[in-house]
């Protein structure tokens, strides 16, 4: 992640308008909310002022409210860019939702159609807390809700790609926790010592697709010198790590590739997945 | 267990009287079972005699029944042998109930008291599926029951009872289940085979004392060439496995005697304890 | 596997010239095997009547030997199919030997090439105990030895060949051992029982594609009604086993389909791969 | 650990007399020893000093070096405490040898003679990295020896004890590593957490013995507020750590107290001793 340009006692301290302008794209298309607050500064944490910001949306006008929601960009569509702010453009192209094949294209558009048909808004979901396959799972869902809870979700998610932006302007103390971490471990219990130099891939796993996320190799310590996945959410998903067990122990054994694979749901949280293995068997959990 | 001296078959045959003969001490001081169920015979199985014969306790008239239980030795008195059953002799005497300290035996002997004072009739139980230790415990819990709830409770220990007394007596077709089994197994993951020559020892965790069961050693499949129990219920209690891997392992690692301890409750059940174990970790569960 | 047709005894008895009819096809276009064990009659078992005709190929002259061994069909090649013996046009077909992709075909071309212009004589393999990959590199590896050893190999080979053809005609006492089994077990350490009903894939792994051997539920014993693979040699090879544990939790955890990779290397050896799991972790390990 | 009175700048700076004032007892009545290395000054770090005070011991002269090995206290003698310095009194009393059992006297005592007798100095051993146990285990097995391997043994011995009173005595920078460090963690694969709130206790095994050392719960990770050992090395010997994971599932499973029981042999290192627990279940190892 990029260092935040702004601290938030810089933003405590600007001209109103200035503050409007910095903090104006957080919420899309809706200075109106950075106006909001503006007075209500000095806010004494990130938090804070983003809590700050979520109210004057949830007090707005209900028209003005609707409007709000109805100004987010389609998701997968693919509408001229002059018309997503650049976070949007940012977001949608890190999970390669610019990038859909036809029958993927299909799917949400037909999903895009069904939703706002049915509520009259674009669906919402803070994509960077999800991979393609999470998100057409949730849109599902979604459409299964009544009005009222599908505003509350949208706004939700409104929340949490709000606090993404913020967080990625500013810096300061209370900084809400929107990164997670996942990483491994590899035990030998053979020596009953960590396993260096093991060969370690992570893939998502989707419906149709595999895709390689990371490559890397294990140190003196059987962890990778980074974590595997860190300064980012964890993309709610499925994933597998394989472990090049054969070359470690040398081609003995029934093991040769040791795939892990697990879903991610929290994309805040810790995620550890430890290997103990011989070259005849293994254990592996969820640990923390 | 001895083979028993009868088969269903010649019990079916028999003369009446001499049936109830032969019958007449499974049921304590009883004959009378005998010969309520001696009419209906030919019985086709064992379970079915058995069945018939605890239907005519529950049906016999209450001071009969009450007679019946009341008949029964106390549980751990030292009582004049001439009073018990032959076979409640073997049965008390098995689970040293004739041999308790004096501080056991205050134990019993407060509870005999305070359990006949409440119900009138001595405490029943089937010793032969239980260690002192969970006889206690039953009976302070049962202690606990109203004067119902407790009749019932010893006609069901008297089925108990009765049920492995006439298999112990009748051989035959549809004999219920009274025996359970525990083994073990152990997997050397460093090579990945049965670990053969390892010392294994059995021992019961009483509340104040631990008694060994049974020494062995495993063969060239990593199993015990018989079972660490079986032909007899296996007593409900605590015990603990203790195997010497120190040994097997040339005294590498951090492991030298690795102990699992663990209850049995199912005493007509099949306890497997598995071991896959290196010089550095195991893992053991509850197999089948 | 079928039934043989013809018996230990039945061979033993028959005129010399029906039993070289009969076995005639075991040695590839060779009766004369056949021929020279006729007046050894009778075998005790079968394991003694196949160990004879490989006798009588190891001190058969050099020159009908090589002949012998010169006569087994080119591995993979697109030949006239009169020129396979019934079994060699099996055996081959079993392994989708006969249905090469042109890049597979130019890769057996090119070893059986290199192979012949260094031995004089085709690569003999006992395919039903290998997968494609598995013989790939066995046969580059091989191409690494000088003549006598690649004539040991031929005639190793060749011994496995027979036997299988030999079982699959004769039944009788001492069969050799031509069969492996696979086999799995579901134990679920949350309720401490074996997980029924959970929806199992076994699939081969080859080095370009994955192919689907055999989808399976687990029963009331956390096992398969039948054992994965059994009847026949254990292909040698990479295999892989998913246990669809996500539906078996209720969704609950962080596994979904839990992936099994493991090799194969003793095709008459009983692999069995156990899964001891709950929603957030597990071990395995080669069983026995 | 009490904190140390001085700093190794201090030890630098002072005058040489009172510098082996300072360090004269280091060394068991050898302030020569404190002599001779006082000239070098300034030592940069702690491990520099102690090397070159060894170093002043193993060029002594060899009378002065045997006087010197022969000046340490016999080991768990009930001599007069005027006789031992103070550093060796409480390293003796740590370990309960100067309350020792009539039988393990006579045994420490006999042991004494002969090695006295053979060597003609006394068996001189860093107690506070052992247990009694491992110091009859080790006292046996240095017996074996020849003088030079004992004498050699005898020096390495005092390098760990007065590199322990040297680090008791003086801070600074370059410390040697002289504690160890015990650890737990357990994880409830039932619910993937940790298990907080779980009862602990840890013994010493002796050959004749089982002494408490800790007791303790787990807390919200699963962890132990402080290290089970920790600022003082691990004495070489038997533990047992035992779980009270009965408690903690509610009298569920096959599982109440689970014991695993370890060897520990470095004693400056960390042992992490994991448990991954169910009711059904358990998986251990060394951990790091």
């Amino acid at each position: 992640m990029a260092t935040p340009a702004l601290t938030l006692s810089s933003l405590n301290a600007l001209p109103a308008s200035t503050f409007v302008e910095a903090l104006g794209e957080v919420f899309e298309h809706a200075p109106w909310v950075a106006e909001a607050v503006a007075p209500g500064r000095p806010y004494p944490t990130v938090t804070s002022l983003h809590d700050a910001m979520l109210q004057a949306v949830r007090q707005a006008p209900p028209e003005r409210q609707m409007a709000f929601i109805g100004g987010h960009p389609e998701l997968g569509s693919r509408v001229r860019r002059d018309d997503l702010t650049r976070d949007s453009q940012a977001e949608q192209g890190g999970l390669g939702l610019d990038r859909l094949s036809a029958g993927e294209f299909e799917r949400f558009t037909r999903l895009n159609a069904a939703y706002r048909a049915k509520f009259g808004f674009p669906f919402i979901v803070c994509v960077r807390r999800h991979t393609r396959d999470s998100i057409l799972r949730q849109f599902e869902r979604r459409l299964g809700h009544d009005l009222d809870a599908e505003r509350a979700a949208a706004l939700h998610e409104i929340g949490l790609i709000t606090r993404l932006r913020l967080v990625a302007l500013a810096d300061g103390p209370g900084l809400p926790v929107t990164t997670g971490r996942l990483s491994t471990h590899i035990l030998d219990t053979v020596t009953g010592r960590p396993a260096p130099g093991v060969r370690i891939a992570l893939h998502e796993i989707g419906l149709s697709a595999r895709a390689l996320l990371k490559e890397t190799v294990s140190n003196a310590d059987g962890r990778t010198d980074a974590p595997l996945i860190s300064g980012a959410p964890l993309r709610i998903g499925t994933y597998e790590l394989t472990f090049h067990m054969g070359d470690y122990f040398g081609g003995a054994g029934f093991l040769d590739i040791v795939p892990i694979r697990f879903s991610i749901a929290e994309p805040e949280g810790h995620m550890h997945v430890p290997l103990l293995v011989t070259p005849w068997s293994y254990t592996t959990y969820r640990g923390s």
